[in-house]
């Protein structure tokens, strides 16, 4: 996917510092920044042995569209940051081993890490941001770099199948999530390249992916709850996910049942998504997609191969709201595992920090 | 697949007519009537305009193994039952609505009509059969044969992702089952044929299967409630389903969420299933599976592709049984659609009307 | 896929009558004319029976992207030219069938006629062209109108499996194209909607395409063939095509070997690929791909996710060149069988006509 | 699949040694050999590092049906040969590397070992065998042991793409083969697992195979050729070939044309294969199909999901033989890439040694 933006472009575009670069997260990274109005790619990072490659030689390029020439043509960097990086905008889109031992060393040289990774999400000093939900979560940014010592931070954005059900029930909070149940049918893309094998999803469907259920249940409780100054409070809800893999290559679909404290009307939901405007939207960011919750009417969407690239792959698509006779309303929601769920997500919150003047 | 029945050939293997030999689940019935100790396919019956034809001529075979030689020199006949029936064995793969006019036909005639239809599944005096949970439904058939005025009955069995469930439900009713809610993911072969577009699957989920849903949740309560001598008493339980169509050929998986009324050890639930003997597998059935539910201790599994074909087709395999943190307990259960939960659904209750002297 | 044409806009956008609006191709001439410097989408013709509905309620929606809103509000007009249509360029993407009954009487009412139906291509008066190929062949019309006595015409593009193997022979006649043989992958939008059944297609292969071998064996020799002023000279040629349908959702792939006249070295081949520039390029018409070849290094392209966008659907991407022990060289091609094979030809055949002053 | 064996089993069945057992490949030997009436599996040899580890702990079954009992109980062995193993058989499913090293010490212990693996295929003293084609080839063991010293052998069987290929073309030879050209759509499972990621292989072909072309080139005439008494002749034929592989499980397809000394008609082709009858079938080898070719006349077979199963895995089916313009005919010819392309393959290579006195 290209993107337009139809943002106005600044006077001068923020360089962004990529980890990870190589990688099927970092590919997005890069082709989301082409013709990026405010930011764009200035240093790709991978691992020491390939240091001094080009990235055009070295990466195996997964994005449908092809790669930005200028990206090619980039030299990688190893994985150590440099001088100082006060105010630096860093992108991660590393894997949480890689991560959780080289982001808080680019935090200590001053750098904003945006972070795609797990490492550190669930930390209690560091914010895991969904810039329509809970943009206040940055304020955590002080007890974090009090407590680290650090003039940088830790950003972090949720696991590719929580930001997507986070949305949907962020506009529901209003009347009391008490119960949640969700099943996922997650594409092959979430767990990079290679991944899952073909023989493995061509004519099946896996039911495990390892840690993502539980990524889902806390992640989700604490973009939803709320930062109290010194300590995060995740919202009071009992979650409970089950996570499979299917034969799609893009865009994470997800069943949920819900139950509230008032159960509301059928419209009041489906009133509460449409009407759902937010900072980002507000801020106009340019990867905010406007709106950034969609519902459909039709009697079987969302699709993947439908309804992925809605808002440039950044808006979740809802439909089939209906009675559930075991909770209280039922749902499904779809969102794009690469850029809502990952790139265009670390993306987001890089550009709330510009608009915020967190970072410039 | 092919079958290797183990239960000793009857003196007189009973004939079979077979109403819908050309679709789907009708070629299934075929395939597994082949080599079948107690019954044969007598009659191959289809549509007015291709009576007379060959079978081979007219059929568009999809099992995976070739067609029996000898069904393939069958004359189709015409849908209008001739004679005196009474007693006969008549399976029934037709489509919902031609079941609904033709099947009280046969009925009237007096053939013992075991439907895979819908059309009078929910019926008051129409018994609901899964063999291994509620043989004594056919206590029913007294009353259907009063009201009716006929000689004959019709026997149904549920559609093809209610039966996994129930399979897997009735071992836990001891437990008190008060809340259920599955969601799907469900193969193509469930539409028949040509059923799915391929642009509908390739890279792609498609979140409604008409009418599906309201059958798991009517039909589920039915099967595992009471005839209570003039009339059923489905179980008084909350169910709520959310039913998708994946690129899969043949297996349903299901993914469960239950809470109960006496919430019991998790090794209790496991031994439920693992103990779960019940009357096909006493009476050796043919068609039974030994066991009927499997449990897999290997976190990924259930799957479409390894699963599938466990007890011929015939066994629920479940798996991943772990806490569920809005309900009670969660899991996930497949059964094959087109065998367990069609063809070999229709046949083993024909079985069990032979086993227990309904039919001769 | 969203275009962005880079031509400047004309003073004012031809009107465009669309045929066969709401089928697969249809859809892509209208996601191809949004944003068209050149033209835009004024007229949707359907079925007699839907004639007078808003298009977005009849059309079921198969481009990746979001249909144009302007398009879902126009009324289907019944498939009856009015009125005097000189010089108004109609495209057609109807079935082969009504093909043949409706486009001359839209030519008989002095519409041109940009036609990517088979009923009319091998007609000894209508033109089968490929820009990049044979503009030439455009001379035919004027026979045509002769013969047929009408004003306007009829322009054809070849069948989505010949243009990509026209493209990638063009610039090899050179060399005399003595033998070709060809082997192709091809998606399964190439059948429509809905086409292939997914039973077909899940974990299969059917080496079957009705009439397509037949198609590519004579498109080909008569697009690389003359107009000899009354009539067409096909290329002597023999060309030998095997057509399958695979698991994929667009773009068609193709296996070729071929004999020469005079052998030439690789490089030859190569560079006769890589700098074959031909009269859409230089006229710059807006759905000319910039280059219409694209020849790869990387020893497994071209594949169908990768490159089937190439120059936006309208490039060929050709890989694998080597020697072949039976003819003298194989290589593989790969073009978007709905965008460079149907919607986008049809256009880019109404763009020549503007551009040489044929429509206006 | 499960198969069950016709022959009468001896009176002791052989013991077998299985080299690479936890791969596809040997999973699909362990299957093959559950109820074989000749041999029966009795070792299971994998790497150093899992040596002591029972077969049930270390495989990660693919095979469609459940693996036997007993299999899993057994204990790996480490890959050192020990003893006298002279006359006793070993299959080899080894990948090349290993099967390079290992398989000589083996037959030095004086095994003979029926190899799957690409290593010594093409060595000018190791017969490369399709036992209905070139039995006789065996001759080559006498030289092999000579100019090796030592007291076992090795026997290998061809890649899994080539076997189809050497079957349709073997009853054709009395025509005089000149000039093939074959274009394959390989399957997953061909590449072991993992394999393919599933992003290469869903929605996409991969045009490229490493090494499989110039496997089939070369195979195919040594194959087809003659044992002179000290060397091999291969045939003098024109060979080239194309491999892709495409989103099917199992099953290799291939579309085939040929060019032929004295072009015979049409009859003359279908009645050679339908007429070939060979030594595995006239020895009654347990996995010889009957008969190992098929000849289909529906217009739109052979295809992977109905005909990869035929003969049990072991038939070749072949269809639309067809003028080829630019040779004289083409066809397409389908056959199980793990079965008969395999280790099917091994198992009827060791068959054959059996019935002929080689090994017992």
């Amino acid at each position: 996917m290209r993107r337009t933006y139809t943002q106005p472009p600044r006077a001068r575009r923020l360089p962004v510092t990529l980890l990870g670069a190589t990688g099927l997260v970092g590919q997005r990274v890069i082709a989301l920044l082409e013709g990026h109005p405010w930011l764009q790619l200035a240093r790709v990072v991978a691992s020491e042995r390939r240091a001094g490659a080009r990235y055009g030689e070295v990466v195996r390029w997964h994005v449908e569209t092809p790669p930005p020439t200028h990206a090619l043509d980039l030299r990688l960097e190893p994985p150590a940051p440099s001088g100082d990086l006060r105010g630096q905008i860093v992108i991660s889109a590393l894997p949480a081993d890689e991560a959780r031992e080289l982001e808080p060393r680019y935090a200590q040289a001053g750098a904003l890490v945006f972070s795609n990774a797990s490492a550190h999400r669930m930390e209690p000093d560091v914010p895991l941001i969904v810039p329509e939900i809970n943009p206040d979560h940055l304020a955590a940014l002080t007890t974090q770099r009090e407590r680290r010592g650090w003039p940088g931070a830790i950003i972090t954005n949720p696991n590719c199948s929580t930001i997507g059900l986070t949305l949907a029930l962020a506009p529901l909070q209003r009347f009391g999530l008490e119960r949640v149940i969700v099943t996922t049918f997650q594409a092959a893309s979430g767990a990079g390249y290679p991944g899952v094998a073909a023989l493995d999803l061509i004519d099946n469907v896996i039911p495990y992916i390892g840690g993502e259920e539980e990524k889902i249940e806390t992640e989700t409780r604490k973009i939803l709850g709320d930062w109290e100054g010194d300590a995060f409070a995740p919202l009071a809800m009992r979650i409970s996910a089950t996570c499979a893999r299917v034969p799609v290559r893009d865009g994470h679909l997800e069943a949920v049942s819900v139950a509230f404290a008032q159960r509301p009307e059928p419209e009041e939901i489906i009133a509460a998504w449409r009407e759902f405007r937010a900072e980002p939207q507000r801020l106009g960011l340019p990867s905010a997609p406007q709106p950034a919750i969609i519902y459909r009417e039709e009697r079987d969407r969302p699709q993947p191969i439908a309804d992925r690239l809605a808002g440039d792959g950044m808006a979740v698509t809802i439909g089939r709201l209906r009675p559930c006779d075991a909770l209280d309303y039922k749902f499904l929601a779809l969102s794009h595992n690469t850029i809502r769920g990952a790139a265009g997500a670390a993306l987001l919150n890089a550009e709330l920090a510009v608009a915020t003047g967190l970072a410039e």
